[in-house]
């Protein structure tokens, strides 16, 4: 099915801040009773399946969004309980090449105020599986359309 | 604070079973899609610890639960979305003994359709961290009452 | 390719028992400082993938082998430092039907000294990932064989 | 015990680059079968506290070393093996403040030639776990030397 590049650029714009309620579970937390560092990347991916999910985009066809790179600020340790985590996409007008930016944030909430734990920015291309080869987002949100079109 | 036994005994007789919904996330994911065999433990020690919590007992003070033996089913594969991990207490009158044996399902929904996934039987000792000699459930139930009391 | 009962009985066994190597890393210690009890069943996912290596066996074709039943008992505490997976089959005449029992056990060593510090028995059964049906060990077996054959 | 700053100072001249060797397991990999982006924090802690081992430094006693920040490129996919993990100690001078950046590489090798998969810049502050204020490397040494001298 063919889509007018005017389409694309108002599905594109479209793009929603997602947010995703995950619970902290027991395993999450280090010998000191926080929640690993390593662990906030889980729940930062969990952040992203959610966005994918929410803008009907798959995960594993033929073109695969990997992450290459990832800042993260470590602002407050995260205990027990609930996360909600933030996930929006960065950088519009770059975006249609190849790579984009996530900008996600982990916020708890305790004793009714709502804290930033952690911050980060993860920069994500697109492999063509097959070929092995970097394409853009554009590819990736086309091979998406023309599955559900 | 002393309690009576009779206290005691109502007090234990009114264990509920906790419920305790999860999201997989995507590292729970093994190469095949499907939640691994060990991240269903991770599931159901969050089950314990909801089930700890609904009771008002602690995870940790100088008498801890140590978890000695587990037996588990894998009736289904578990995919991407929500679980519930059911948690309740077994065998009443032999609980006040040196170790308990806590029952636990881990149920999917796919289409509307509950299922249970995973069940297990999970046996815990109370180890006295100090002495690091064994103890009995109501060591533990009274050190948390005391606390409380 | 075509393989006598003869060669294929005399193949089954010489199954070997298997050792794996494993440092214990950050993650896998709970609050206490402990190797987490779920943790305990990735070191022994990764005993029978060395089994399975050791065996010229692949994990992923056609048939596919599923964990059906876990038993496993917790002896002791494993502590940060190198553990030793030992996995062997169990069972053997019963082996060629639909499933097979895999016995292991986690080793430390603590000042020279090695003590179990956990065993299980797995039950491992054979999926045909297409057909979605249960298989038999001589399946998995013949489908790995006639890869290298 | 007192140590004279000149010491101090020939101590923490000599800290090493540490090497360590972990098995990817399992329970590592995603869904396409490489390591996911979390573990490799994972590995990088293992590297950290190989590193601290090394040296005689504790990981907990109260002065605390914390993750405040990491930057992670992730440049190639990492699949079932063995892996290395380099850590040293960057930016000498400036170390003796508030906080110390750890410069880390993931190393695999495929074929005998051994690549870099990923490399990161691990920022660590030092946290009083009493009065919970920061603190400097140098009063994290001084606490781990003075209980071995």
């Amino acid at each position: 099915m063919q889509i007018s590049s005017e389409i694309k650029a108002n599905y594109y714009m479209n793009f929603e801040t997602v947010n995703l309620k995950l619970q902290v579970r027991p395993n999450d937390l280090d010998s000191l009773g926080h929640v690993n560092n390593a662990i906030v990347l889980e729940y930062l991916e969990a952040g992203r399946w959610s966005w994918l999910e929410r803008h009907n985009l798959a995960r594993g066809k033929r073109i695969i969004p990997v992450v290459a790179r990832i800042e993260i600020n470590y602002s407050r340790e995260i205990l027990p309980g609930e996360v909600n985590i933030i996930t929006k996409l960065m950088d519009v007008e770059e975006n249609y090449h190849y790579q984009v930016i996530f900008h996600q944030f982990v916020e708890t909430c305790q004793d009714g105020i709502v804290k930033v734990a952690a911050d980060a920015r993860v920069k994500v291309a697109f492999i063509d599986s097959v070929e092995r080869t970097l394409r853009t987002l554009q590819d990736f949100l086309d091979e998406n359309t023309q599955q559900h079109g």
